[in-house]
């Protein structure tokens, strides 16, 4: 008998839900819309709704669904306690809860990042390794820690909140979204390197194609970059310098096999990969040094596909 | 029966031997020096003499012993294979191998930083913790990570290798013993805050307590901060706000529930720890404000007792 698992990646904007092969394959992805109005109070009830069509559509049960995997984008304590969930509107869940009084299922629950990551080590292009750290390049920094095949968790949830060290000695004149002003997602996000335009511009009289563009944004940057345009060779520079010695501390502390590098950001490819491992090999802790830094392959569906692991 | 434990820390002057219950209770300790001539060649073989005798006083056999455990000065794969251990004078040494032929006991090796922290984490000041950072602040500044009561090796051995994690964005004038010229250890050990003091003598004209003394220590500085000389409080508030934030860098990354702080500089007790965790909270995520800050418990035992715990 085949046996199947789904994983659920629960979104500001969006649900996605998978339905995966123990080995690994995805059989069917589909998608709803995430309410967050009430304090996000439908939203658990629309995935359940789904959940069982899925489960109809499928011919699933508790014998051949081996149980739903979760990814919430905020702290995730014993699997099933989720502390704060800004996006989704939620201040404590308890998710297993939920389901329990409802399916006779295995419910897992992991922070958004983490289950990324743990999916990017299950069948993407970290699949090769025991031991890896994503970091997700969007609007903010995330980070998923794997050791030995298994999330690193912490205490509170929130390990591999790589985007809240306090990477700068001195305060930037912003303030990140945590509240603090030296977060390393502040200048190695999409918004970090923005910022770090718009300071350069400001800064200097130089001219640049990046005086055309309204609301720079990180593929502008690279775009001008490509083109040599000093200005945005110079705000590049920066930005990989900050990420890199970011990922050496990391490295320092976890000493992983590799990175992987998603989000928007990581569109950059190359560009990004060679830039970034130039200034990792002058920072990093020669232990360190032959670290594989790698793109992500799962791109959105890494969620989805790491939620599901975690019941596999 | 009662079930024995065998721990050793191989360090660069002596070589330490515990003899534990499986409890945790140190029944016996000795010492040998460590010959570090001829490329180190005679230091597993005076241990094993030394084992033998430990093995011949107290009836020990592979029966009742359980095993032996070694805490090493350097990196350490796969709980056997130890890659550079400088003050030991070993380039690749597989100790597992070596013993095995003499031996019939389950033989493992970690790093004595490792050990250290899993000492504490066993029966020291963090025996109520499955996840901490153990932190040495002696010459340089080593770490120790346990998750969920496990040592987090890493890659190459050298998981929790803070000291030369690239905390600062601009080089200091000074080279680190690795080779960088940003690292933690340089600012957050014994060796950083007696930098940091020389630094600002020389660069202030400021009368201080610490003008008249010859060889600046940790110890000085401290002492003098306790006599509020004003030089001496500057000298330690650059220090504690280094080493805060480091710490708020590694809690953020693996969200641990305390930070241990052993080593030389860890005697000043309580103003290290008040100081410490002022800008640790200052600099930290919000999800770590309450992780506890601990002083060792158990010194320079620390490493015998927890190479012991690697084979119980």
């Amino acid at each position: 008998m085949k046996k199947y698992a789904i994983g659920i990646d629960l979104g500001g904007r969006s649900i996605k839900f998978g339905l995966f092969t123990e080995d690994g394959e995805l059989v069917n992805k589909s998608t709803v819309n995430t309410r967050i109005d009430d304090g996000g109070k439908y939203i658990l009830s629309d995935a359940y709704d789904h959940i069982l069509k899925i489960m109809e559509k499928h011919d699933l049960n508790s014998t051949n669904l081996m149980g739903i995997g979760m990814g919430v984008p905020g702290s995730v304590t014993q699997q099933r306690y989720v502390n704060k969930a800004v996006n989704l509107g939620w201040d404590f869940v308890d998710i297993k809860e939920y389901f329990d009084d409802k399916l006779d299922l295995k419910i897992l629950v992991e922070n958004d990042a983490n289950v990324a990551a743990l999916g990017e080590a299950w069948v993407g292009v970290a699949k090769d390794y025991q031991s890896i750290v994503m970091v997700t390049l969007g609007t903010g920094v995330g980070g998923g820690i794997i050791v030995d095949g298994k999330i690193l968790s912490g205490k509170h949830g929130s390990g591999g909140e790589i985007g809240h060290m306090p990477l700068l000695k001195e305060p930037l004149s912003r303030t990140c979204g945590c509240g603090n002003n030296r977060c390393f997602e502040q200048v190695a996000s999409a918004t970090g390197i923005e910022n770090i335009a718009l300071d350069y511009l400001f800064e200097n009289e130089e001219d640049s194609i990046l005086r055309e563009v309204e609301n720079i944004t990180a593929k502008d940057i690279f775009d001008a970059f490509e083109k040599n345009d000093h200005a945005a060779m110079n705000i590049a520079d920066q930005y990989f310098s900050h990420l890199a010695r970011g990922l050496a501390i990391i490295a320092a502390v976890v000493d992983p096999e590799a990175f992987v590098l998603g989000g928007g950001v990581s569109n950059a490819g190359d560009l990004l990969l060679d830039n970034v491992r130039t200034y990792y090999e002058k920072y990093c802790f020669v232990n360190n040094r032959d670290v594989d830094i790698k793109i992500a392959a799962l791109g959105n569906d890494a969620g989805i596909y790491g939620a599901a692991k975690l019941v596999l």
